[in-house]
Parts: C-alpha cells; sequence; structure tokens
C-alpha cells in the first residue's frame, strides 16, 4: 500500500496563502504530519499559480525534502514545470511524476523526464480521444500506455496506472467501470501499481467523505494498491487498515491492532 | 438488496428478558423500528431458550406478524423450532428459513419445511466434514447444496448461500477466502443470491464497528446481495447507501439523495 499525502497543493486556500507569504514553517507541518500519518510520498502542487508555477515548485520541493525523509511526487500537468522541481531532488530518493497521460503532446514531453530522473511515473488513462468512459475505453488507453513505457524502459513496478475517476452523479456507472479496470490491470499487469485519487467520485453529492470511504474500500478490494489522499483523514485511514486487516495482507491483525492501540480510531462519538 | 433485520433474537439480553416478562411491547416496538428503518424481513431467533424454543417462537412470530408488513425469517438449529414457527405464518408473505446445511441429517430434515411451506432458504455453507476454510471447500459444499436444492424444485432465486464467514483474527485469509466465494457464485449461479452476517469476522478485535462496515462494502462489492444486520445501526445503513450509488445500482444516486434527506447521515459530530 503506498499512500501519496495530497495536503501541499495551492489549490487549497491555506497553502495558497502560505505560498504567497513565503510560510516556511506552514508548509514544513503539513510536509511532517502528513509523513507522520504514514504518507509515502509527500505530493506538491502549485498549478493553480500558473505565472510562478515553476519557482514555487522548487521551493515547495525543497522545503519538503529538508524536512521529511521520504520521497516526493511532483504534480503538474506543465513539464517544464515537472523539469524543474525535479531538478531539485537529492540523490537517494526516487521520486514519483503525476502525471503522463497517453496524449501525444504530453507522453512525449514527460517520457524524458522519466528516464532522466529515474522516477515512478503515475501513467493517466487519459489519450487524444479524451475522457474514457467504459473498461473498454480503458482498456485500449491502458495497453497503449503500458506498452509505450515499457518499451521505452520503464519497469512494470514504477508504473502506477491511475484509471481516472470520473463523478457517480452524473453516470451511475462511473465507480462500476473503475472496478472493473482494475480487475483488468491486476490480471494483465500483476507488477503494475493501480493510484487514484479518491474525490471525484463524490463530486456534486453531499456526503462526499461517506462517499470517499466507500470507494476506497471497493477500490482496494479490486486490487487497487495506491491513493492520493490526507493522510490526516483518520477515519480514511483507519479505513486502509481495516481493509487491509480482512484482506489477508496484516498477519495476525498486527497492524490494525498497533493503529488501534495507537489512538487512530478514538473519535469523540461512537460511529 | 436484501436486508433481514437481526434484532429479535434472544442472544440480546433485552430481547431474553422482554420473552421473560412477555414484553409483547417491547417486541413491536423492535419489529417496527426495523421494518420502517428499511428490514425486508425481521429475524426471529430464540435458541439460547433450548426448553422453550418451540412455543416462544410460535409466540414471537405471531408478535411481529402482527405488528409489521414484511416477511420472516424463521431462525432456529432446531427442525422442530422452525416448523413451530413456519406453522405461525400468514399466507401470502412467503418467509425465509435460516439455515439448511450439506449436512446430512439438518439437510434431510429442514428440505421437506423448505418445501411445505414455500419458503426462501438461507443455506449454509458446512457440510458434516466440518467448517470450510478456502474457497476450494465452499465449492463443494455450494455445488452440492444448489445442485439437491434445486433438484428438488427449489428455485434459484429462493435460495440465499451463506458462505460462513469465519474470524480474521485467527485467519488472516478468512476474509478473502469469503470474497473469492461470492466472485464464484456470482458468475455460476448469477440468479441465486448470497447472504451473511457481518460480526463474525471481526470477533476478537477491537473496534469492530470499523471492521464490519468494511467487510460489508467489500462483500457487495464482490456481488453480495442480502445481509442479517442491524438496520437501526444508521452508520452500517448508510454504508449500504453509498455503495449502492457507487455500484451503479442507484439512478441519479436517487436513494442516496433520499436517506441524505431523510437525515440518515446526520451523526453530532464530523466522522
Amino acid at each position: 500500500m503506498v499512500i501519496v499525502g495530497e495536503l501541499i497543493n495551492t489549490s487549497r486556500e491555506d497553502v495558497r496563502l502560505a505560498d504567497e507569504r513565503k510560510d516556511t514553517e506552514y508548509i514544513q507541518r503539513l510536509a511532517k504530519a502528513q509523513y507522520e500519518a504514514g504518507a509515502h510520498y509527500i505530493d506538491v502542487n502549485c498549478g493553480t499559480q500558473v505565472l510562478s508555477e515553476p519557482e514555487l515548485m522548487q521551493w515547495l520541493v525543497n522545503i519538503v525534502q529538508n524536512t521529511v525523509d521520504c520521497p516526493l511526487c511532483i504534480d503538474s500537468a506543465n513539464p517544464i514545470v515537472l523539469d524543474a522541481g525535479l531538478a531539485q531532488i537529492k540523490t537517494g530518493k526516487k521520486p514519483m511524476i503525476n502525471s503522463i497521460t497517453a496524449e501525444e503532446k504530453t507522453f512525449a514531453a514527460v517520457l524524458p523526464l522519466v528516464k532522466k530522473y529515474n522516477s515512478n511515473i503515475v501513467a493517466l488513462c487519459l489519450d487524444d480521444n479524451g475522457m474514457p468512459q467504459t473498461l473498454e475505453d480503458r482498456v485500449v488507453i491502458i495497453d497503449k500506455l503500458v506498452g509505450e513505457l515499457m518499451s521505452n524502459g520503464v519497469g512494470g513496478n514504477e508504473i502506477y496506472l491511475d484509471p481516472l475517476v470520473r463523478p457517480v452523479s452524473t453516470d451511475k456507472s462511473a465507480g462500476v467501470e473503475v472496478l472493473k479496470t482494475l480487475v483488468y490491470i491486476r490480471e494483465k499487469y500483476p507488477e503494475i501499481h493501480s493510484i487514484c485519487g479518491l474525490s471525484n467520485v463524490s463530486f456534486g453529492l453531499p456526503n462526499r467523505k461517506v462517499l470517499n470511504q466507500t470507494f476506497m474500500i471497493q477500490t482496494m478490494a479490486m486490487g487497487m494498491d495506491s491513493y492520493i489522499l490526507n493522510p490526516l483523514d483518520r477515519k480514511m485511514m483507519g479505513f486502509i487498515h481495516s481493509s487491509n486487516a480482512l484482506l489477508g495482507n496484516d498477519s495476525y491483525c498486527r497492524n490494525y491492532l498497533t493503529a488501534y492501540k495507537n489512538g487512530l480510531y478514538e473519535t469523540s462519538c461512537d460511529c
């Protein structure tokens, strides 16, 4: 299970303000809290700040890697920003790039960065035909992405396939098609990881937390092994431990029991 | 989705006391509350009261069927008690028997009751070789149970297969083997239901609610369509609605939104 902590993102008001004030301490606290809560990567995204994105990315990357002892996930739609961020990474901590797609232009621009920085890569299920809807749409894109990445020397276990999660509010099959895609990935490419962000699925609906928790448990049961999420969400982290115990990934439920002893499940009410 | 309300069970202290005091009103309230919370069947079990079980079953059955407009699930390990309870059922509400097994003696004693009362039947994955552990153990029992029930005229959609859930605390594969079994049932017998109680899986572990919720979501994702549970557990019922929405069973998320508007997800804290 790989958890990518998603909190250092300028689409969040607090992070944007910290960036504007150059509040190093605030970013340090966010990195540290996520790391201590169990994040394996710290995602850094400043895509809302288009004009200053490359410099901001470098500033954030340096703060995070000087604060916590885990690798970074460099997250931008702009290859120039990815390159700027990756160039700051200290050796010895293999980063993750978020993301490459099967869109011709993006693929051509990001692949050299994956090779140059010997990076793990989030491969998003998207091509020049637009957003995939069904399993069949995704299979075409996945086969293409995996084929081209691996033929270019990227290892299977360096690839994190993101099936691209769409809201169930506008298409009732949006969740099920992702679950089917995960079964396909697990069976066809057992060495390749799968990853997603959880909040898209609940877009437009009330009480999104419950939907996001439910979708995490469903996708994990189908073989998803990596998530981009908020590791400070105790309820979500609790469900990761309970899922692992029930999926046979936790001998003698040791991790579940440790999490319980450490107070992960303590809440102010019985729910 | 079929929900069997489990609360009228003399293994619960309150129900045992109500039985001893012949507190009709208490049983009525329990039946009504479960029905209003969404139960499709009301389970009645007085197996702890061995000496008076047949009379107690009849007393309970009559209270419940005179209180709520839904069928009953007659739950006993003793075929004499099943017969006594079933004999009280008014026509027009097809009951459920909980349960038959592939143990030779039990099968021979319960099958005639299924036929006599034209009943739905919970078929528990258990034979004279004891508790199944792996998928392979269960496949042998399931094929036998389904074959013998159907060759005796029981319809596929009258059968509710219970894979027999064991605690993950003593066997880390206990949950996964059930999930695999559900995939087998769905693929081999698409017209047959699957059902389970949820609490066995978490036996011996702390914070059982979270494990039971997680296991419900996992099993539902694999095709389980019926549960024996406490329908007054709002959190659990909330996860049934969120699961249905994400599994594509809820057009425009109508049921999820209705549940939300009716306050199902309101809690005193944000969790």
